[in-house]
């Protein structure tokens, strides 16, 4: 099938649907992945899933976006996510995910692509939804809309509350066991070739780092309370660094959040959760 | 099935023979359970088994000991392991294990039960064979023979080489995704039911950190100069501990091996490796 070529065009078409079948031993690597470390999400009595587990089964489709258009993965970077639950994740089971081109903007160095996916149960129940933007390098100047703005700018006073993680020297090794096998978080040769002095950690293992730190600080870890989260991925982060969460609560339930590495690089920003 | 009583009748009795599937995120997985950092035994590119996964796929077959004989499964420790290699361990696959009790001895405060096992490929070639020690606490004083003494002492001399590996807090929680889910090594409260202060590191985590610790120093970490280690758990293990492993160079590839915590306390003794 011949692949369409990334522009305007592309709005709108649909990635190929995928399953996702899972169990209690994934939920646990993917808590484990994310340096959680409490009880309920780690062993299987009780357990529980942690929100930003919702990112996982909709993977799949996102990289189904290079089978459909013409674009060099080499060239991919994850630029934004979100995602928004209807109800809690359930700890086994098949999950199912529908994807579709909702925009493409050029942003002159690059062309952002942005992906809505929803995800649903057996039952056919939509379980979550997620927001994905995909940035080309290289694939920019066609002359487009250049898209909305990024909101949700940290405040500029002191934040209400911040947590501060330090990951693991493997934690992208284990964060990888979820599904994201690139070898651009594990192999210091691949990493250089990209450009890096060492392997990366995921954008989405410090998304879940982040996501920990709005339930901890906001939700009593109680994952019933978290609705959703959505952020623009700014800097890189490296195993082994420390990730401080600024939150800022903005009533209503909207936490403005923003994320640091120890050397004071703002890592996750245009960030907000939302809870009950 | 009416379960046989413990003692000398039972040798012989065989073991109902289990079947086990993996695949390559389960030698990770494993790997990261036992601490492992090293690019062979965490990504999939050019991946090696650590010898020491020689235990998970014989490991259902010990468990089910206590289906045929009669034993209270909360009596039970974890007393000796050792596995020798006929083959290097496949990366992926199903291997079936076929097990049998070949001694049950009198050790006073209780009863050793020896198992043997062997796990063969779906060729039917034979992979690995294990020994394992049950200790049952309370079910001694039948007035059996109390069984060989365990050899391998430490030498009297400082060690030819010694590797130091401290554990994550985590450690357990990685561990036990490879199948040993007995809470004693997660849960506080089931901890401090069976008398620990807090969850306890799996001897067969400790073992495998060992083995890593052999294969390192004597065989520059290629796995097919592995060939076989047996022990003896002397002591118990918490995650967060270093472990040290000293080491002794007996000539013609026997390695004796001894194990220490941080705090000078004898976790493996009476150990010895078999390389070439």
């Amino acid at each position: 099938m011949a692949r369409a070529a990334l522009g305007p065009d592309v709005v709108g078409l649909e990635l190929a649907a995928t399953e996702f079948s899972y169990e209690e031993r994934d939920v646990m690597l993917y808590a484990l992945g994310i340096g959680a470390k409490e009880l309920p999400f780690i062993f299987e009595r009780g357990l529980k899933v942690i929100p930003t587990f919702a990112v996982i089964p909709a993977f799949p489709a996102l990289m189904g976006l290079s089978a459909g258009v013409d674009i060099n993965p080499v060239m991919i970077l994850h630029g934004e996510q979100g995602f928004r639950l209807n109800k809690e994740i359930p700890t086994k089971g098949t999950l199912s995910t529908s994807g579709k081109v909702t925009g493409v903007y050029d942003k002159g160095k690059g062309a952002l692509v942005a992906i809505e996916s929803t995800t649903k149960d057996a039952s056919g129940d939509v379980v979550f939804t997620n927001t994905s933007g995909v940035f080309v390098r290289g694939a920019g100047g066609f002359g487009g809309d250049r898209g909305p703005e990024a909101g949700n700018a940290a405040p500029d006073r002191a934040p209400d509350k911040s947590v501060e993680m330090t990951t693991l020297d493997i934690q992208a090794a284990i964060y990888r066991l979820s599904g994201d096998r690139n070898p651009l978080h594990i192999d210091p040769d691949f990493a250089k070739m990209a450009g890096y002095d060492r392997p990366i950690l995921h954008g989405l293992c410090s998304f879940g780092h982040v996501g920990r730190a709005v339930l901890q600080a906001y939700c009593d870890n109680d994952t019933s309370k978290f609705v959703g989260f959505a952020c623009r991925f700014s800097g890189v982060v490296y195993p082994g660094d420390t990730i401080t969460t600024d939150m800022w609560d903005e009533g209503n339930g909207k936490i403005l959040v923003q994320a640091k590495t120890q050397d004071g690089r703002v890592v996750i920003g245009n960030a907000a959760a939302e809870v009950k």
